[in-house]
């Protein structure tokens, strides 16, 4: 983190990063998203999912789970809040974070699917935020895995 | 933008700002609203229909769109999030915004309905910020638009 | 508030504060939720409900409140947002804040139930936050409250 910076610039700092990089995801910017990641980044986005790695994987990722979409007219809106940071020794940043997929079809009612927690390792670089690290549990699929373990 | 203010202050104000603004608006103080925006501003809440412009034009439009709600004991809630600040040369803030309308009838379970992009130009005016203007997009309209194009 | 403060940091402040405190009440860590209010502080989640007061009244209140969902297995997470923040003159400081519960069972879609309005008394004890009291107002009972009155 750049020396000067206090916890309140780094609460602001990830909420505009989170802000920027979810509009590039929901725009379909895919290449863009995949950069808010360090070059050696991970991202697993659906749990039993293997994780994409680098940049270049989280694009050929994306690119190919949004294939389902290719004839599904859908407005995707990722949301996230009540974001707890915990800045660590190492300079890094353990974000817990609320996440909500609001989906919207042409002429439909807005839902919600799903809803989730993101768990992310931020890195600063060259006084920049990225992502070191994504990894998103879904709530659906909580009571299951608590019941099954 | 005062010249003291770092960009945390400014996310920080908008925040603030926004929500300030919105309970205003859920509260059907539409002439406190209206004045959240500068004399000459600008307010399209729904796409296709002729913007309000000043104060005094807000306001009466507000009015007249909440006719709708006269026999309906709606509550309705706007949520600001995802909020990506674009801070331009002329000291003005260009704010990209997701918005959901919560709605809740008296007994019922609350609906989202819309699924909203806000489009801002935010100004500084002796030291408080104002909307200079506001566009809101929907999405159920997103791909019967795009469709359409 | 410490001296040091700006109206910039007590928003970043109170938001963190928010996050921790409500991934402990989603997480079932009641006691310390409880310990996020003032020794003496005031808990009322429910409209019509007998608020719940110290920290041992506040802890046991959410045990007994949450025995209905003991052969549920729901994931409840409540979402703040719209924080619109009002320092008094005593050092303590107003919050006005929407709140909605997201609710998600094995397998299904996520609901919101309820909508609310959260009404904060916070202080500062020892540079650190807690809430004096807390009222919560849901917006299902509005209508009808209002008729009723």
């Amino acid at each position: 983190m750049p020396s000067t910076y206090s916890r309140t610039d780094l609460y602001a700092e990830v909420q505009q990063f989170y802000a920027r990089q979810m509009q590039l995801l929901d725009g379909g910017a895919f290449e863009a998203y995949a950069e808010t990641f360090t070059e050696d980044g991970e991202f697993r986005h659906t749990p039993g999912r293997e994780p994409a790695r680098t940049r270049a994987g989280i694009s050929a990722e994306l690119h190919e789970f949004h294939k389902r979409f290719d004839d599904d007219p859908v407005q995707r809106r990722h949301w996230f809040g009540m974001m707890n940071l915990e800045p660590q020794d190492d300079d890094t940043i353990r974000a817990t974070v609320y996440a909500l997929v609001v989906t919207t079809r042409p002429g439909g009612k807005p839902a919600i699917a799903p809803s989730c927690v993101v768990y992310d390792v931020l890195v600063w670089e060259d006084g920049e935020l990225f992502n070191r690290s994504r990894r998103v549990e879904h709530d659906q699929l909580f009571g299951s895995a608590a019941a099954a373990s």
